[in-house]
């Protein structure tokens, strides 16, 4: 269900380091070392961060060999934006509504 | 600092009963009680919710004589919505430039 999807989304990109991955993972896929290398923490302390980003969706990984390649999963990136952005647009648009109210309760010599 | 900003709005945002909240404010101010009626919890309960939106800059509220009266702060979720715009649309062009890459690599004869 869309509303827990958005809970763990959000939930994921609340904290600077999940950010930092992400920010990563836009450029392209990394492995799980990559991803932890310039992280100012241990890798198991990195590795609790991807699963967070994982179970929430926005990160996929696979594992080929004995390397776990992470990569971002466009879907939930996506959904969360448009929650956003839906909810600015419609902000905005009863600010237009507001407004244009405003100008037609004005006295005909204020136009 | 933007970087706690984000943390703040996107923790706020991971909670259905304060998306809701957001969505009745996008449609306009509303009192705390206006606010609090529909939710299925104790008016101090929505309350709290209520703070943390405004702890995040995503809700701000006025209080005139008895009644606090909140609204959106657009300026917060404009940032939230920058920031997962920003990272789909680098990963979209990174994608792209991908398969620029691959087209420019396929054999002649595949063109």
């Amino acid at each position: 269900m869309l509303k827990y999807e958005l809970d763990k989304a959000f939930a994921a990109l609340a904290d600077p380091t999940r950010r930092a991955i992400v920010d990563r993972l836009v450029q392209g896929p990394a492995t799980v070392s990559e991803l932890a290398q310039p992280l100012p923490m241990s890798l198991p302390a990195a590795m609790l961060h991807l699963k967070v980003l994982e179970d929430s969706g926005l990160v996929t990984s696979e594992k080929v060999g004995r390397v776990r390649t992470c990569r971002i999963d466009p879907k939930m990136l996506s959904q969360a934006e448009q929650w956003v952005a839906q909810r600015r647009q419609m902000w905005e648009r009863n600010l237009d509504r507001l407004g244009a109210f405003l100008d037609d309760t004005k006295p005909e010599t204020e136009k």
